[in-house]
C-alpha cells in the first residue's frame, strides 16, 4: 500500500481537508501542514455536536412515555501517524507513544467538561471493524450521559468491592498472573491476557498493574510501557491471523466515578473474526469457538 | 437461484443429510422423506448439547474467582419450506403460518423441560446477518440459564409495573398506535412499529395486542395473522431495501417467568445495514441515521 493517498484527508499534505487541528505531536510541530507525528483533529461527520447553549442542551423533552435529548458531545479523530499505509503493529514503540499520549492529552482535555460524562477512546480497524478509512487513526468521544451497559460493569464491580473489599480487577490480574494459562504479553506496568469466557476469538484485555479507575491518571512512563505492549499485542495478531480486522476500546470509569476504589480501567481488543446472529442478539451470550487459554497460547507464540 | 440444491442439507430430497426429524408439518407427512412443508431437525453443529445427566449437568465448578458450566441445552433447526431458493418475504402466508405453527410447536416442547429456561426462536437471513445456509430456515435455542441482558429488559419492564401498575409494552402499543407515526402496518392480531429510538435502520417490532408473555400461549388464529403481518413486513423491506440481510428474534419471558404480568412478548426484527463499532462496543450506545419516524414511513409505502 502507498503511503501516500491524494484524496486521503489524514494524509501528510492534506490538512487542508480537515478542520484545523486541536493538538499535534510534536507540540511545537506545525498543525496545520507536514510536519506532525500526530494530529488530532474534530471529526467532520461528529456523532455528537459540541453542546452550545450550556445547561440548556441537557434537557430532555418528555413524548409521553419517551424523553428524548440533543446529541451533545464531542467527537475527535487521532491521526496517529503521517503515513496512509502504517497501522500500530507496523509503527515503532515510540510512534506508538505518540499516538497514546495524545489520547491521555485529549482525554484530560475532555475531561475537563462536566458535559463528558463518559469519554471513550476507539479504534475500528478494517471495514469489518465498521471503518472505511484505511489512513491509521482513532477516535475520541465525550459523551453526555453514562449508558446502561457502563453502568453496570460498574454496579457489577461496586457489588464485588461492597462483598469483598477489593478490587475485581486486581484480584482478576493476581489470579491470572498465578495461574499463567491465560497470558498474551506482559511488562512491568500491563499485562496482556486473553480474558476467561472471552466472548469472541482472540479477545484480549490490556490492563494496567497499578490500581487506577481512569485512564486519565496515566503517568509518562506506563504511556510508554502501554505502547510497547499494546504494539507488541497487536504485532501478535497481525502475524497470527494475517492482519485481521478489530476494534479496540479503552473502558474508563465515567467522569464522575474517577476516584472509585471499585474500577480498574483496562483497554479492550475484540477482533472481528465472526458474526453476531440472533442467538447473540437475543441472548446477550456469545458463542466463542476458540477457547481463551488457547488463543493465548497461540498469540503467546506468536511474534 | 434454483430452488434445489444437490449439496444442501435442508432441500427436500436431501433428508438423509441431517438427523431424523423432531417434527413436520402438516403432521401426518412423511418425517424424512419428499412431502413436508415444514420440518424440524436438531441442528448438527449445537452450541448447547442436551444434558445426560440430570441435574449433575447444572453444577458449576469453581476455578478462584470463575465458574462455569457445561453448555447445555437444545438445539434445532426449523427447515422453511422445501424448497432452496424461498425466503419468508417469497412464501404465501399459508406457508409462513406453517413455520410459526412449528415455532409454537417446538416452543412448547422446550418449554416442558426445567433445563430450558429461556427459549429463544431467531431468524438470520444473509451473510451479514451471520448465516451461510441460503435454504430458508430459522432457529430454536432452549438456554440454561436466564442471560443478564434478559433479565435486564424484564428488571425495567417490571419497575414500570411497580410505578405504574401497568405493561410497559401495552402502554407503548397504545401510545404508538393513538400516534401513529411510527406504524408499519397493523391486523386484528398485532402491530408492527418502528421503535422509538430505534437501535438500527429500519428496526421493527412486532407486538401482540393481546397482553402476553410468553409466545407460546399463541393461539391459531393469533399463529395465522402472526404470518400474515411477519410476511407483510418482511416484505416491505425487501423491496425497498432490495432484500436486505436480517435478524430476527422471538423476546419472550423466561420459563419461570411466564406467568408475569409485566413483560409482554414480541419480535424484532434488525436490519444489517450497518456495522457496530468502537462508540457502540464501548458504550452500548447504537448511532442510527434513519430516524424510526422515517422508515416506518418509508416502509408503509413499500410493497
Amino acid at each position: 500500500m502507498s503511503s501516500y493517498s491524494p484524496t486521503c484527508p489524514f494524509c501528510a499534505g492534506n490538512e487542508d481537508k480537515t478542520p484545523p487541528a486541536l493538538y499535534v505531536l510534536p507540540e511545537e510541530a506545525p498543525r496545520n501542514e507536514r510536519g506532525w507525528d500526530v494530529r488530532v483533529v474534530p471529526n467532520r461527520f461528529p456523532v455528537l455536536l459540541k453542546p452550545t447553549d450550556g445547561p440548556e442542551s441537557r434537557k430532555r423533552t418528555h413524548h409521553g412515555l419517551y424523553s428524548e435529548m440533543d446529541g451533545c458531545g464531542e467527537h475527535e479523530v487521532v491521526i496517529e501517524h503521517p503515513d496512509h499505509s502504517k497501522t500500530i503493529a507496523t509503527m515503532t514503540v515510540q510512534e506508538v507513544t505518540g499516538v497514546v499520549r495524545a489520547y491521555r492529552h485529549q482525554f484530560l482535555e475532555l475531561d475537563k467538561s462536566d458535559w463528558n460524562q463518559l469519554i471513550i477512546i476507539f479504534r475500528n480497524q478494517g471495514e469489518g471493524a465498521g471503518t472505511s478509512l484505511v489512513h491509521p487513526h482513532s477516535q475520541i468521544i465525550g459523551v453526555p450521559i453514562v449508558p446502561q451497559d457502563v453502568r453496570w460493569r460498574l454496579d457489577e464491580a461496586q457489588r464485588y468491592f461492597d462483598d469483598n473489599g477489593t478490587c475485581v480487577h486486581c484480584d482478576m490480574l493476581d489470579a491470572e498472573i498465578r495461574e499463567g494459562i491465560r497470558i498474551v504479553a506482559t511488562n512491568p506496568g500491563f499485562v496482556a491476557l486473553c480474558p476467561f469466557a472471552s466472548s469472541v476469538p482472540y479477545e484480549i484485555r490490556i490492563v494496567p498493574r497499578r490500581h487506577a479507575s481512569s485512564f486519565g491518571v496515566l503517568a509518562d512512563e506506563e504511556a510508554e510501557l502501554l505502547a510497547r505492549i499494546l504494539k507488541d499485542t497487536l504485532g501478535r495478531l497481525y502475524s497470527l491471523l494475517a492482519n485481521p480486522d478489530y476494534n479496540y476500546v479503552v473502558r474508563s470509569a465515567p467522569h464522575h466515578s474517577a476516584g472509585e476504589p471499585h474500577f480498574h480501567w483496562y483497554l479492550e481488543i475484540l477482533p472481528r473474526l465472526t458474526t453476531a446472529a440472533g442467538f447473540e442478539i437475543g441472548t446477550g451470550i456469545n458463542v466463542n469457538s476458540v477457547a481463551p487459554e488457547a488463543a493465548a497460547s497461540h498469540l503467546g507464540k506468536a511474534c
